[in-house]
């Protein structure tokens, strides 16, 4: 694999000098193109010759515009990064479509480390691969031109360069000690990165393989890769763009479930008796005894380090601002935060779905209240078009890879349905138009919305099929009536929160 | 996962007939368009429901024509099978464009029903899914509508169907042990498919999941998502072809390597010395001594079941031809066969690229030659545009996963590239042109090649550096001097064979 990066490629100073120029020229060039474009870049810098990391990284800020040129380095994780899922780090600083980041220490770095210094085995790395894999074909898929280099040094170089670092006291920072076990065993390094550069070259995202010996060489292929890169993904912008222009917005389309076949729709959720009711007085015991239950609970999840991540969906006024108000009086307010999702911002839609809700993961202990989610994927984004059938049925895989992320860091993740139908949403409707506080609640958009409530009411279902795994079921709540709604979802919550603790 | 398939989903007997006919009218029609298009389909059947199995592909078979649907059923691997990479037996009967295929116990059936069996553990689960993960993903990517229907009977249906099944002796046939170890645990049961169903639904090919009770319900819900996805499919196919009528072919790109960044090409094949030579005399010594040597070793590799692979690629009159002539001296008739590959049939068009590969792979104890190979897709179809970019770069990871299987199956597998310079082709060609009996092995389009040199170089150097993995490296093979590579090659392969059966 790292043959085709030892033929001793050299380039002249003074052919350099004069290549120079036009490549810089033309870097800047497309950099200011770029920033009105809907796809990022990032650029990723790894291999065996550290000290040439450090060069081009300093190179390329020289040679392009650094004020759209950014740089992300990680070293070890803060105890911010570690209380979260470990792709937290790199998902919270990606940059925006449009913007172009170097990534400097990236998630290709600390599995290969790790697995150099026998901390980790083979099949640890394997596993560390296919989240890596994940990653990057999401990145990908959302546009975001990745370039990653690897900069080879062959055994005999990278001794060399080793020995005379080591006769400069002022290089000794220069030189790490993975360098040192690179070198000492250069045969079994070689072993570890041939596996690792093949199983991370996927078809989105292949590895540069860079000869690194000489400098001027390593520039400006690095340089005229990039360049190339960029070239091409502004053409690809325009095209799209075109294609868009002509053939307008598709109409969006709602695939027939297995589950419509007869003409009458039927879906999981006609599968809930809304008729269960909980009388007032039993209501109020009942609310107030799981209270009481999830602040204790709570607390010692908080002391203990027990995360929880709570989603809520549902239809309008189904009562979903009701049951998190009820929730949180069993807990502590430093405990708890509430994110209500609407549209994303601007800076969020520059950035992949998934974004905002990466960056909203509390740390260690903590709660958060999602009052809807990243399931607008699937759902609004869906029916009204705003993703492509490509999106969002890609969105299904991506969102239980997300999942299965925060439940491997051993979050508590918990989905609630809050169901209601359609009548009952309709008086509900009425009767908040009838109360001043709540009549800015209700909106022409609220009727709009009903008229889709089949097309809704499929994807839901499609929704629960795809997304309801072994590590996160979605729970349905029967909720016309709201008492025995808020207590069913109450009462959820506290019995998975105690059966966790109790492990 | 499996909750919106219990709905008690019904079509009364009279309703079904009443829409039956139209549904079968369109599914014939759709059948004869799909016959000159440029996809295939594949449909498998799997879930929990044995018997509903069985029934829809009857039905299926009544429905439409059979003469457009082929059945492919998989029951223990024949020796035939045994003696290949587990995936061979899928690949052989992989239907062509144009045909549509019902898989029956496929390829998600054997790693299913030994982790029901406790045979496997989760981990290896998670092995054989990611090999599923990647076969269906490349069928994806070759135009295969992959329809996955999961069939889906809850505990209590299914344990009720047992009972009466059991009281009729003549059905006994139809009960397996597997529906016994399913009912017995059904929880656990559940959680070993939801897991499966889960990692194995990628957006090219998610898993349609299926509430069985009703027959007719069940029928029409499959009978018609074929429907819809086959008529999809051909308008997708009808884009494609608009498409390239507008646009005709798009020229090919050479993507330039950073290994000619500074103007001059240099590659991975620059580093041989091709002045290399070997005195006649010497040459005929350790040729014979080699032949004999391997002679031993490939009468000992066929009884000890050790099959060889080997691959010969090269410029035009490189000497593959020459090579082969020589090693098969040192082999039994009865234990090698050799592949020359040239441009495919119509038949091997109609499939995916790497589908004459796989038929073509050896018995235990066999070695099979390929005379130019599987590369042809990143070399000439590269060069020619007979590929897209977009099909040659996703080559790299296909090729080396196929090549992954062959190794892990146990199978030697050994890759030459055979090098000449450019004057020396330019002498074998007029050498040949000299020669009455080999005139007609040169023409003109060997000239245009030639032409092509540099844009060929720089696609060797990319596949060498791509698919040089540490279970199948590339042996370039220094050919100025003929019997220099005569010999170099025969002594690979015989220290390569000799290393092998020593272990």
């Amino acid at each position: 694999m790292f043959k085709t990066a030892e033929l001793g490629q050299k380039i002249p100073k003074d052919e350099y000098h004069e290549l120079l120029p036009e490549l810089r020229a033309r870097l800047v060039q497309t950099q200011y193109h770029m920033r009105a474009a809907d796809f990022s870049a990032i650029i990723i810098i790894a291999g065996t010759d550290s000290v040439g990391r450090h060069d081009i990284v300093t190179t390329l800020f020289e040679w392009m515009d650094p004020r759209y040129l950014e740089t992300r380095s990680f070293g070890d994780p803060t105890d911010e990064e570690r209380d979260r899922p470990l792709f937290w780090r790199y998902w919270r600083v990606l940059p925006a479509h449009g913007r172009t980041a170097v990534f400097y220490g990236s998630w290709v770095r600390r599995p290969l480390m790790d697995r150099l210094d026998d901390l980790i085995d083979d099949d640890q790395l394997d596993a560390a691969i296919r989240r890596i894999n994940i990653f990057e074909r999401l990145l990908a898929h959302d546009r975001t031109i990745l370039l990653k280099f690897w900069l080879h040094l062959p055994a005999r170089q990278l001794r060399k360069r080793l020995k005379s670092l080591d006769k400069d006291p002022d290089a000794a920072s220069k030189i790490s000690d993975h360098d040192r076990t690179i070198v000492d065993d250069y045969s079994r390094a070689q072993q570890i990165f041939t596996r690792f550069v093949r199983k991370t070259s996927i078809p989105e995202a292949p590895w540069i393989i860079v000869e690194s010996a000489d400098h001027r060489y390593r520039n400006l292929a690095i340089g005229r890769t990039i360049l190339d890169a960029c070239t091409k993904g502004l053409e690809a912008a325009e095209a799209r763009a075109r294609r868009k222009r002509e053939e307008g917005d598709k109409p969006p389309t709602v695939t027939p479930q297995p589950a419509n076949s007869n003409g009458e729709v039927r879906s999981v959720l006609d599968t809930l008796d809304l008729t269960k009711t909980i009388e007032r007085e039993a209501y109020s015991e009942q609310l107030e005894k799981h209270q009481n239950k999830l602040f204790a609970l709570q607390t010692r999840a908080f002391h203990e380090g027990q995360t929880s991540v709570l989603v809520f969906e549902g239809w309008d006024a189904a009562g979903k601002g009701g049951v998190i108000r009820r929730m949180i009086r069993g807990m502590d307010p430093r405990d708890y935060r509430i994110v209500p999702v609407s549209k994303p911002t601007e800076e969020e839609f520059a950035h992949h779905y998934l974004w905002r809700f990466w960056r909203e993961l509390p740390r260690k202990g903590h709660v958060r209240i999602f009052d809807r989610s990243w399931y607008g994927r699937v759902l609004v984004e869906r029916i009204e078009g705003l993703a492509t059938e490509e999106q969002w049925r890609r969105a299904y895989s991506e969102i239980n890879d997300f999942e299965e992320e925060l439940v491997e860091h051993g979050i508590l993740l918990l989905k609630f349905w809050m169901h209601i139908d359609k009548d009952e949403q309709l008086r509900r409707f009425k009767a908040r138009e009838a109360i001043p506080f709540k009549k800015h609640k209700i909106g022409e958009e609220d009727y709009r919305n009903r008229e889709k409530w089949d097309a809704y009411e499929a994807a839901v279902n499609e929704m629960v099929q795809r997304t309801s795994t072994e590590y996160a079921p979605w729970y349905l709540i029967e909720g016309n009536d709201k008492r025995y709604a808020r207590v069913k979802v109450i009462k959820t919550f506290v019995e998975r929160l105690e059966q966790r603790l109790s492990k």
